[in-house]
């Protein structure tokens, strides 16, 4: 089933698991994809329908370069140092195209793009280890990943652990990197839907080794649309830039993150929404005593199973029979067959996963 | 003006040109993209409107696999050689940066998406003149581009010319190629805009050594949306399908493509109207003295200022004014400032453009 249901192991691929189980996939309650649950901001698809057969007709904006500068303004990074994309995992795989290491590290367990991205783009990779409790890696392990590769790859917050690096020492890493001419790539997809100050973030700072990358999908909740934005130094975003084709990012997601940029009301209300559903699972899923939950920032969760014969597969089984899909973490590398990862849904989907994750391991003994 | 109008020296990016005239880009009379004038077949609009918030906010569908498939029946082809992606251009530059040819040998003048494509894989490449009048490569020149190249490309019908190569010339080209272990390229994107046969369709044959493309914006008035697909050998497409990321189509052009893939009747009206226009555009600009075009079969045609001072630059700059928009053709290699391309469109325009043309050669006494 896993092969058929998620296309390179990922979640979210609904059409599938719902043709499998002859359900339709809008009656799924989807923890599976870490998509803001508010949906995409109030007035956003009247404005894509009315702007739609013009929209649908022309080119886009080459570049996107209306929505490049309204971002570059908004974030307060030249825009010489930003490129707009279809998600931030094409934006990746470009960048480990162009640039071609030879041997990229990756703390793990993490997102699997970027090992597939550096695999395909012809690097050797090798994982190293982080403490799932800390997400953090030890100093002679930093010491290892800055003497081996010439890439490195962070996820902040990490996926699927939701936990962040401390910023302080990305810092430093990037700085000893930078003298050992190792490029460092932070993905900060998730960063904008945690509470931490943008004092934090990574995106656009001026290393002339760093790259960044953030989708813009999650926050907006439009992964069907496709938008992400890479930064980096001027001179290698000018061309990465040269490359391709410069209508790549349609239309429609030009308009909606111009759109999208406006709502600060609508950021406002998730965040808060979002910490708060997180917490409230946090607790409750910590009630449950089969399970243990990693304390994650973001707006997911990694949950482990304590019990000796649990399987994030049978649980899957049982979830989806109920319209509840949970992603299955068991092929992130570093992981096993005891995690699975839960998105923050609303109260009502979250109230409903948690009583249906009790009467699993009541019905079930704890394990299977 | 040119830099910031056309990236990379296309047609079709009215946003600048509207905006350095101070004009909204939906005043314009866009002759300069080759798009169906009738615009998106009837009831898409709805149909993509009636599904957008769900489409907005799921993951688009992994390797657009349910329209593919759609595409795959009504074609005749099978599955397994075909990839799709956002337009043609994408799927080029994406075949390019795979198979890595060495050198690439382009007649010319054609789209210089081409040579951009393969120079960025690091390709050298080579220009092969094409007779206008014919856009016919002689035997001789044939021959040194087997030898020279171990990568072709021809455009069918060729942008700007709109003529065709011999179907037959063709067929024994990528004979000939595969045993010399050379690769063909087919670009068929205007196609389906013209009255050819089906069976002289390269798409999705099955030959080692061929591959071909085709945009799906052009016909169905998508651009905005961007979709297309590449056809080729069943073990090459895998590995492409196998490269980038899974959700490059974005959720909104693969519902699109499957609802335009019913709409026979509106593809019907459309070629019926093209047809009719293309000659009326013929006929007219025939008798405008001071003006030679080209007998195209596409939607579109090349037309040559026949004056000794005549500049393409400055017509541009006369109907721009006016609130029409032509594809200046001078950074076609191959043509110069004495040519331009207008895409055939509905009649009332026409009759404007010809109406333009003629009061621009009174005006200026043929030339300038």
């Amino acid at each position: 089933m896993m092969d058929k249901r998620e296309t390179g192991g990922h979640g979210g691929d609904l059409q599938a698991v719902a043709a499998e189980l002859g359900v339709q996939p809008e009656d799924f309650c989807d923890f599976s994809s870490n998509i803001n649950p508010l949906g995409p901001p109030p007035g956003l698809c009247e404005e894509l329908q009315k702007n739609l057969l013009a929209d649908l007709r022309r080119y886009p904006v080459p570049q996107a370069r209306v929505f490049r500068d309204a971002l570059a303004t908004f974030l307060g990074i030249p825009v010489e140092r930003l490129l707009i994309g279809n998600g931030a995992s094409e934006l990746i795989h470009l960048l480990f195209l162009w640039a071609r290491p030879q041997r990229v590290a990756i703390p793990f367990p993490t997102f699997s793009e970027y090992e597939r991205a550096a695999k395909l783009a012809g690097a050797e990779v090798q994982r190293f280890p982080l403490s799932l409790e800390t997400s953090c890696l030890e100093a002679d392990k930093i010491k290892k990943l800055l003497t081996w590769g010439d890439f490195i790859v962070f996820c902040n917050p990490n996926n699927p652990t939701g936990m962040f690096y401390a910023p302080e020492k990305i810092r430093e890493i990037v700085r000893e990197a930078a003298d050992k001419g190792v490029t460092v790539l932070v993905d900060e997809s998730f960063f904008f839907l945690t509470a931490r100050s943008f004092k934090e973030l990574f995106l656009g700072r001026d290393y002339p080794n760093l790259w960044t990358a953030v989708s813009l999908t999650k926050l907006w909740a439009l992964p069907g649309l496709r938008l992400g934005v890479l930064a980096g130094p001027a001179e290698g975003i000018k061309k990465l830039t040269s490359q391709g084709d410069p209508w790549r990012v349609n239309a429609l997601a030009q308009r909606a993150g111009l759109y999208c940029l406006q709502q600060k009301d609508y950021i406002a209300r998730s965040l808060k929404m979002i910490y708060r559903e997180r917490d409230y699972l946090l607790k409750n899923l910590g009630e449950i005593k089969s399970l243990k939950v990693f304390p994650g920032e973001a707006n997911y969760l990694l949950v482990k199973g304590e019990e000796k014969d649990f399987s994030s597969a049978a649980l899957f089984q049982y979830l989806a029979a109920k319209g509840i899909l949970i992603r299955n973490a068991a092929n992130f590398p570093g992981l096993d067959q005891r995690y699975f990862r839960i998105a923050v849904l609303q109260r009502e989907n979250n109230r409903r996963l948690l009583q249906a994750l009790k009467n699993y391991f009541q019905s079930t003994g704890g394990g299977r």
